[in-house]
């Protein structure tokens, strides 16, 4: 371990928000030495709990998760926020519009906020995500709250990562919506109905529970729906209930483990993959990979054989490949 | 190739529709011998072009498919047109309704129409999809236009893997859709304003030309505004003549090759990622990963070194891995 990584760890397990940020930073750019820095933050991890909340764009998430955090803060819980939106990488100010807002009502250093908008092209964002969260914990974050915009599978991978996920919806959307909800239904073990003061509250409702008639869960663990209006505060402690329920749940259940079990299978998944990839992109000279591309664009070359050919001779044979 | 795969292939190069939807379905379902047949249909392939058309729900991209088809089949052309709606896994309604639709409109079957709502999960939908589209290329088709609705990072590395990228906007939207439209605009050859007689054309015509002033390309093409009424057929003849235009200055400019290299590029490393992922996987014994991750979630073993210890093993050493 290098002397600044030592420092720097340091400073950050003493609770030093300048430290945090640099090592927040270290992660996502990948800067030099930043799985040392994972490797060495791991054993301080595992102690916060994370919550992953999405919902289509205009919910109002950022409202909420604005006011879950003030909520969890009177109870002196320390916060780290993670705001995640990869449909703007190119208009950043609205997010940032809003981490200013919240860093503004926020001036206490028991709150920690970061927004990613970064997308990745190969390594992928929902696994930064995770890595940024794991720092946000061992920085003795009591709680980590991932809020991303519902959009798509990336967005799905982010939040299912958490050890609760909470699934925000408005009434009045338009049957595009419906689809989109269609696509996280399963993922959610709340349901928030923010915006509930607006028409069509009720059949947002409905639809709800039609589909969970549908949806087939193994936990024994029906998802509430938690009615809120956030720009006002209303309905803010029922979700902190709500998702205190689930907590005790997964823990009478003895299901914190078996998902964090779950979610580990997953990201070492992913994680071999990015590294296999890393040490492909290696092996390749300067201009080879492209030289090849060509030669498949100019139909030369079957990319079918030429891939199976480039990983064969990757991997050496499968009998010494055994892991124990 | 087993006697399967040859009649198969026999039977799709005849241009049988039945086998071409077999050969989709193998290929989309990763299907025993999907590799080998796209290994023997690739030769065949590189003759169609290809068409992606996305933009956000609502902006009625199947009315403006089902149009431009139509447009071509006058010409004589045969089309494929492949569908990707990755945010309604559950809800297929919509889209199965979208086919049946344009299955009945285009009883001809110089169009064929395959829709794909699986979301990929390690794997990848873009990916598919171009496996997909090199079928239908390899079957005959002259044009495969691929439909996305542009909502995430996959849609757009969808999209962007056609020769020509059409980014279909509408008047009217808010402020969530602004950004999703920025996420996509460097990836526009063209631009359309369908339902451009509805409130507020100009005002998207205005958005584009203020983001298209700080865009960068390097091919000396400026993306031109093509404004449709897709419902009546308005606008149709133009876009086919815009999107003539931009193959022509392709072409002019050498860019074709260009860009299918480009594209190469990006997919021979997905397709090594996903072979390399494939056999680490098989590298596990049943039960043995997810051991692991228990032992992760557990904080037994740290993920980071584990991760490097699995790729270690299973790469050879760097001397043996040059290519050439």
């Amino acid at each position: 371990l290098s002397q600044q990584n030592k420092t720097l760890l340091s400073n950050l397990r003493s609770g030093d928000p300048r430290a945090l940020a640099r090592a927040i930073s270290t992660v996502e750019n990948h800067s030099p030495g930043w799985i040392d820095l994972l490797k060495e933050l791991f054993p301080h991890s595992g102690k916060a709990r994370t919550i992953g909340l999405t919902g289509a764009p205009g919910a109002g998430k950022s409202t909420l998760v604005d006011q879950l955090a003030t909520h969890y803060r009177k109870q002196k819980h320390t916060i780290g926020i993670i705001a995640v939106d990869p449909t703007s990488p190119y208009t950043g100010g609205a997010i940032l519009g809003d981490r200013i807002r919240m860093q503004q009502h926020f001036s206490d250093p028991g709150i920690y906020i970061r927004s990613m908008a970064t997308r990745g092209s190969l390594g992928g964002l929902a696994r930064t995500t995770a890595d940024v969260a794991l720092v946000l914990d061992a920085a003795g974050r009591d709680l980590v709250l991932i809020e991303t915009v519902g959009v798509g599978q990336d967005e799905i991978d982010i939040v299912r990562l958490a050890d609760v996920t909470v699934v925000i919806l408005v009434p009045g959307m338009g049957d595009d919506v419906q689809t989109i909800k269609a696509g996280i239904m399963e993922i959610a073990d709340i349901f928030v109905i923010n915006k509930v003061d607006h028409d069509g509250a009720e059949r947002v409702e409905r639809e709800i529970r039609g589909m969970q008639s549908l949806a087939m869960r193994t936990d024994q663990w029906t998802p509430p729906i938690v009615k809120t209006v956030a720009s006002e505060g209303r309905g803010i402690l029922e979700l902190a209930d709500a998702i205190a329920a689930y907590e005790s749940h997964q823990q009478k259940q003895g299901l914190v483990s078996q998902r964090r079990t779950q979610n580990w299978e997953v990201r070492l998944l992913e994680m071999l993959r990015d590294n296999l990839l890393q040490q492909a992109r290696a092996t390749f000279t300067d201009g080879e990979l492209s030289e090849l591309a060509a030669q498949v664009a100019e139909h030369k070359r079957d990319p079918y054989s030429l891939v199976e050919e480039i990983a064969g001779r990757m991997l050496q044979s499968s009998a010494e490949r055994r892991l124990k």
